[in-house]
């Protein structure tokens, strides 16, 4: 990785200190927490750090950077898995966790506006008393800008889609630094192009999204959430392909593998089985939830599942989902100090026991601890490694491992990255993916809204 | 209008003869009827139409016109409402009709793989004996390329999605005559820029479709339909809004005013009452549809329904829906001869009320049969215009009539088109709807992937 442009030119301090006194930060520290996310990746500090408070910080900030060619990260609450917010370039950090203000709820429309900054579990929190939800879910209390521009899903998207499917329009500020509004609050549209969804996962290279028209749900009547132990790992996995080619409208369908299942219920301190393992939950009326259950029960016996139990109260389907959500802690808790890297793949549900039994076989040979856990209704699948930090053989053996993972799920039809983007190690997946005149047509997006390759440098594509 | 480039360079004309012997026509019958759609502008013929058989035709038809600077239009089924097949710059027409095989069916995984020239009756047709159907249904029987290109929907788009959430991924020729492959088979993806949405929506001005992959799902265990009149137009639009609100999973919810279901009527030798009245339609396991039936039924009859009529049998329901999707020729047959306008828009659900009914007020003091039909659980709906084409005041009236219901959408949070795209005449309400800045964003994308300007010119953008 080139380390070019790594100070600032001191015009641009000087004008970025006239602007925005007492709300950016040159302190290492501060700097230093802004160079990664949560992923293996080394982190790289930017120059400085801007807290925005608003839309016209950033467009403000971006103008600066753009007239003296700056580079210019977004940076939410920094649980990013990937490398997206490695400054490459040094630059500017613009940190957006303080624009977190929830603009509107309209029950009416099953809709929200919010500002980028506002996290998912903020807005769940709020929502409380109006009987809505917001599903997406991933793992952190990510903010749903990040979450936007990773194209991130969770536990959830087997029922409720991604944030493709959830994001209705966005305000957002270009490399040049001029606000676009894309989408309407309509729940369709053919009006233009759909500069909505090419935001979506673009990670801060295309634009840096300021505000969010959300989706949102009504809480379902009745909720069941159970956990199903398995004798062995393709009868989990036929469990799930059943119950998603029979068209059962599950709400969760997660599996975790024996490795993962020892770790959570050590970390959350839960009397689980060491086994493959499903965790279901069911959402409907009570008669629907009752046939969904009923189905879904059978279909798992049949494959083999064992000890299913039941959780219908509120508090223990709390606690198996918040143990299931510290899955990456629990992980993180196999080895303390480890370095921990969380890679994602996604295949057509046709192809997912093939594609989990030969990547748990190449596991099973790795001396990494590596355990596996997936929202498989939607065929993705996450790897956990738990490296020493002090060997670096571990690190080769994971990449080995990732490049073969990778390589499989394309092979299988399936995507590089399911929901945690492409950042910077994955650019080279990006390139065994799609050939090159897709590539290309990548290239000449990025290049016609960031032409001077000012936004969020070196992600997604190489000399991006 | 400008009318350049009418004429094809002789050099190119020889090439096109040399590659395409016998598949390609000059006759003035064929390129009149590759001008135009189903809409009321006046048809723009273009120069040569191209049958294109493969995808390798459309390539070396594209890079032909590429480098001799020719424009190129796609064409499908020619069923389009907007403007989007006119050859306002003359040039080549690829008519993909003939690229109508169905590649793979795959029903572990729930999708397919078509060609671009498939349309959505064939595709059924053909998925009869698996048990699966595909549910996006506009109401003619166009091509499954056009209906990704103009983002189409129809009257199941309130439970299954639109287009744009139905399509996996494209294969796709650029203006340079490239091939590209968008999406994988995966469910979801977070892998580089989402070009399959960029494309879906785009009215071939940024590519041309030649492949799709699908989403198919489950025939229901159970659908239900039924028909309910209503006293006055408020009544039908306040269900609908409760329906929505209250989270029912109804699959269809359609809304007919007293002019169209008298046109409907007629046409379709029904005896239904000339009211305000709702289509209704649920799927689900029996159990799940009896519910979904009794809570809708108490909706409508709270608010005013009277007069509901069951169709269980599949003869009767499919009778039904076929009237419904015969309402564009119904509403034509009020005036033989007449010139037919379907326009749309579509807003929040919560003003779904307040736009149709001062929309209907609007049109009781015109002289034109204008009837409303709408996919309303989705806050869609159309305006059917049947004007007298010896009458320019007509099309002057419905002109304006058109402006005010789209200034009146864009007002409330809506969109200018909520499926049948943006085409010639609509590229002002998309400046109404979108400002400068967001535009210009759209325009920057063209210019990237189409830089002679030579795909489908003209649509959407203005000078695009």
């Amino acid at each position: 990785m080139k380390q070019e442009n790594k100070s600032l030119p001191p015009a641009f301090l000087d004008s970025l200190e006239k602007r925005f006194t007492g709300t950016f930060s040159l302190s290492q520290a501060v700097r230093e927490r802004h160079g990664g996310g949560e992923g293996y990746y080394p982190p790289q500090a930017p120059d400085a750090v801007l807290f925005a408070r608003n839309e016209a910080d950033v467009m403000d900030a971006v103008r600066l950077c753009h007239d003296s060619l700056v580079p210019v990260i977004a940076y939410g609450a920094g649980t990013s898995v990937e490398d997206q917010l490695q400054a490459t370039r040094g630059g500017l950090s613009i940190d957006l966790s303080g624009m977190n203000r929830i603009l509107d709820v309209r029950p009416g429309d099953l809709d929200c506006t919010v500002e980028a900054g506002v996290t998912r579990l903020q807005l769940n929190s709020y929502l409380r008393d109006t009987g809505l939800f917001f599903p997406i879910d991933p793992g952190a209390d990510a903010t749903l800008g990040g979450m936007a521009a990773t194209g991130a899903s969770g536990t959830n998207a087997v029922r409720y889609g991604t944030m493709r499917e959830n994001v209705l329009g966005l305000k957002a500020v270009t490399a040049a630094g001029e606000v676009i509004r894309t989408g309407t609050r309509a729940r369709k549209s053919s009006a233009g192009y759909d500069l909505t969804r090419l935001l979506i996962g673009s990670e801060g290279t295309l634009a840096i999204i300021t505000e969010l028209h959300l989706r949102l749900y009504g809480i379902p009547e009745t909720m069941r959430a159970a956990v199903c132990a398995f004798g062995d790992l393709k009868g989990a996995v036929d469990t799930v392909i059943a119950i998603i080619q029979t068209g059962i409208p599950i709400a969760r369908i997660e599996l975790l593998d024996d490795v993962m299942m020892q770790a959570v219920s050590q970390y959350s301190k839960l009397d689980y089985p060491a086994s493959q393992t499903l965790f279901f939950e069911f959402h409907g009326s009570p008669r629907s939830v009752q046939e969904q259950v009923e189905l879904s029960e059978n279909i798992a016996l049949e494959k083999g599942g064992r000890d299913f139990q039941w959780a219908a109260r509120a508090e223990d389907r709390n606690r198996l989902w918040q143990a299931r959500h510290d899955a990456a802690y629990a992980a993180k808790a196999l080895r303390p100090g480890g370095l921990f890297w969380s890679t994602d793949v996604c295949v057509p549900i046709s192809r997912l026991a093939e594609c989990i039994l030969e990547t748990k076989e190449d596991l099973r040979k790795s001396p990494v601890p590596a355990p596996i856990v997936g929202h498989v209704g939607d065929g993705n699948f996450h790897v956990l490694f738990v490296l020493d930090p002090e060997n670096p053989d571990e690190l080769r053996t994971a990449k080995q491992l990732n490049e073969r993972l990778v390589a499989r799920a394309i092979a299988m039809d399936g995507t590089s990255t399911g929901e945690h983007g492409v950042g910077l190690a994955k650019r080279r997946a990006l390139q065994d993916q799609f050939d090159p005149a897709t590539l290309g047509v990548m290239r000449r997006l990025k290049e016609a809204l960031d032409p001077a390759a000012i936004l969020n440098p070196d992600k997604i594509l190489f000399n991006g």
